[in-house]
């Protein structure tokens, strides 16, 4: 037995940035640092700033006077949790897809890495250091660009039989709906993104796009401009719409609202949490809390590190019962 | 060790029949009964029914020279499946609610029995003896009066937190849809139930509903009427809106699709199929199978004897460990 403090590092990857941590196992950080991900450029480009990324917080482990025991990793798309691999697309990281995020840091590191979904990743920060700490049954929702969506069952992350599963976005509101680029209809992506409600907006108002974002809508709203408010008004409904039916099946404690949109403030938790009283089954809604993410920007480095570390524990430990 | 044959009985409760069978710990039927559950009367008379029913069972257990081990139960509402006592509301047994059923029963009996919600049991069947044998992640829905809902994720039976989970037929796929019973919106059952079929079959024929039902409708279809194609189509298209997000959230392996809607004929599925294939998205598609339940009529009693055969086996062997 080493007397080393234990560190994990915890790595976030999107399409802009790469946000990266070193953490202890229980998830606090002790340093967090970005850079550009060119996330546009070839996989090799992509793996030499991760590589960056690691060289700089094991030197930073050693000069805390400890080693790094394991690596947890998000990333956008579908990851094969088992294998470690890229398999779904990424839009914003185009030449990503398929690489072998845990063979390439182990090969060179030789320190064991876990990779998952972004989303996921997210949702199990939440459940472990974030607003559903204590939770089993947790749901939690990412509105951005576009919608993210983890899922916690039995305080375990589900991932769905080939990993492809828990794509809260693409929950169908209405299937008459606007086409969406997933290949369906009427996805609450297109409600209730930051993207969707900039567009709901912008049609109601009968202006350009151009230099109007989520924050202008929510400031607007205050001011009591009309079109803001029912813009408003109509994603709350759209999202609670949704919700309902992922409560009638999932059954959750808890539902995280997290990302961008749901920083403008209390009131926008609370008309979600209304919709989805008055739609969702009484059975599901019993004791069914909904609050907002605590963690959001860090959420993704957070989790890795959690992520990492239990799984560090499961799988080094010299009993292996869980 | 005995040498004494080991068998199960399943009892499958509804509205107006209680079924009831004795089978092989593997699901193998061996004498199958109903008689009138009493639906509507009191908790005690609904007892009595189950308990004459057990009796003439146990019977049968002794003349074929084996006794019963243990006893497994559907029920429609909720039951939570720890305790084995009902918690959910149940329109057609409406004294039923609360009901101790684990209690009653091994009071009487001393043999261990489990209880799960009838639609739940039913996905077990399938998922044991029927269309979904040797998967592991299965959403099964089964098109009666209403729809009912279950899923196995990871080879065993996925409740929610709180036993209120998958309600597969209160998904919305209209949130300005006509208000559902359940009090949500534009829900599944709504549209694609045998009640939804026959109410939008009558709406475009300008009918009366008396005297229509769906087997009329699929005749008609066949006939060639104009209407009655169209509200298959219709039906068909609206699951497969439902099922599309039910797959981008689930992503199962297999859907198995029981209840007499689905008799009509392998058409149907096929239909259903494509419009999944058309709205879902494409990793969760891989590999996805779409088919017609096998049990029908018969999966909620060998559900319940494949259920309280597993459970005897992981609750009393010698080395628990599953």
């Amino acid at each position: 037995m080493s007397s080393d403090k234990e560190f994990v590092i915890g790595l976030d990857l999107g399409g802009t940035f790469l946000k990266y941590a070193l953490g202890t196992p229980e998830g606090n950080l002790l340093v967090t640092k970005k850079r550009s991900s060119k996330g546009h450029e070839a996989k090799e480009e992509i793996f030499g700033v991760i590589f960056k990324a690691i060289d700089e917080l094991l030197e930073k482990a050693k000069v805390l006077g400890g080693k790094v025991i394991a690596i947890g990793f998000g990333s956008p798309g579908a990851i094969n949790f088992e294998t470690g691999t890229q398999i779904g697309e990424t839009p914003n990281l185009p030449q990503w897809i398929d690489s072998d995020i845990r063979g390439e840091i182990e090969n060179r590191y030789n320190i064991p890495v876990w990779a998952d979904n972004d989303a996921n990743v997210m949702a199990f920060a939440e459940s472990r250091m974030g607003a559903a700490r204590g939770y089993k049954y947790l749901i939690a929702l990412t509105l951005g660009t576009g919608i993210g969506g983890g899922i916690l069952l039995n305080n375990e992350i589900f991932r769905g039989a080939n990993y492809a599963g828990a794509e809260l976005g693409h929950v169908s509101i209405d299937f008459n709906g606007p086409q969406c680029n997933c290949g369906g209809r009427g996805c609450i992506e297109r409600y209730a993104s930051a993207t969707g409600m900039v567009q709901n907006y912008c049609a109601k108002k009968n202006i350009d796009k151009k230099n109007v974002n989520t924050e202008l809508i929510f400031e607007r709203a205050r001011e009591g401009e009309p079109e803001a408010v029912q813009t408003i008004e109509e994603t709350c409904n759209c999202l609670g719409a949704a919700l309902a039916s992922m409560v009638n099946m999932f059954n959750p404690e808890i539902i995280v609202i997290g990302g961008g949109v749901a920083e403008a403030g209390d009131g926008f938790i609370e008309k979600i949490k209304k919709a989805v009283q008055a739609r969702a089954m009484g059975p599901a809604l019993r004791n069914l809390e909904l609050v907002k993410a605590k963690l959001d920007n860090k959420a993704g480095m957070v989790g890795a590190i959690c992520m990492a570390a239990e799984m560090y524990k499961k799988s080094y430990t010299t009993n292996k019962a869980v």
